[in-house]
């Protein structure tokens, strides 16, 4: 019994190591994309199902193809840009053998203003690899001038 | 085999509902405690924890003791009052054995404003009950007069 303690023991740790690091590859993913002004890729780490859900402020965006527009709106229409996104403070946890929690703070700088704020994402594993179903997003209360 | 597979499945339906039905007594037990201005009954459903996080806007509070602080403090300070709270389109998902979210809409009605927004929760289950571990709150931008 003893000598197979040590080595069950790694392997747990290894098995409970590995959703953070595909969680974090996902967001690195979202940046990566972002940050090519590629909203189609960036579009791809969430959850292409009705389900999904998007919360903004007071706000409630149920489905991806709902989620691409808000993006598209808020970042590519006419006198809009993506700009840099960052990600810091990134904490990743999972809850389950196909569940984790993403939470960071987001900045985005334009050539206009900087924006940032909060976010709590809640990925699942699918057989195609980990997703977004659900993503509260807050921002900071814009400095008073 | 054929007699077990059905008390099996009922039983597998039976567990898979039972943390969601947890999870609810939860936010009606935070609901109750508002609404009888009993703020410490309240922070009870908060886990007892400096791990605890709670994401308002920009802003993350850790800990219950500067959670429970941010609550009186805009809830319990000079001028303030709790108000009656209630929540609707609440939507409980189990994200493991012990593990959930809940999300939901939020509205505080006091004798000088209406408040609403979203929040999302982490919650989690101890040995003495299921508790909020994460609270991602979000407000809906103040009607514009």
């Amino acid at each position: 019994m003893g000598s197979l303690v040590v080595p069950a023991v790694l392997f747990a740790l290894a098995a409970a190591d590995k959703p953070a690091d595909a969680v974090k590859a996902v967001l690195a993913e979202q940046v990566a994309a972002w940050n090519k002004g590629d909203l189609g890729r960036f579009l791809d780490t969430y959850w292409d199902s009705d389900e999904l859900t998007f919360y903004s402020g007071g706000t409630v965006t149920r489905g991806r193809k709902a989620v691409a527009e808000r993006y598209r709106k808020n970042y590519q229409a006419e006198g809009k840009e993506m700009g840099k996104l960052t990600f810091s403070d990134l904490e990743v946890q999972p809850l389950g053998p196909d569940a984790a929690m993403a939470r960071a703070r987001w900045k985005v700088v334009t050539s206009k203003e900087t924006m940032e704020g909060l976010f709590t994402l809640i990925l699942k594993k699918f057989p195609d690899g980990w997703k977004i179903v659900h993503d509260h997003t807050s921002r900071a209360d814009p400095p008073k001038r």
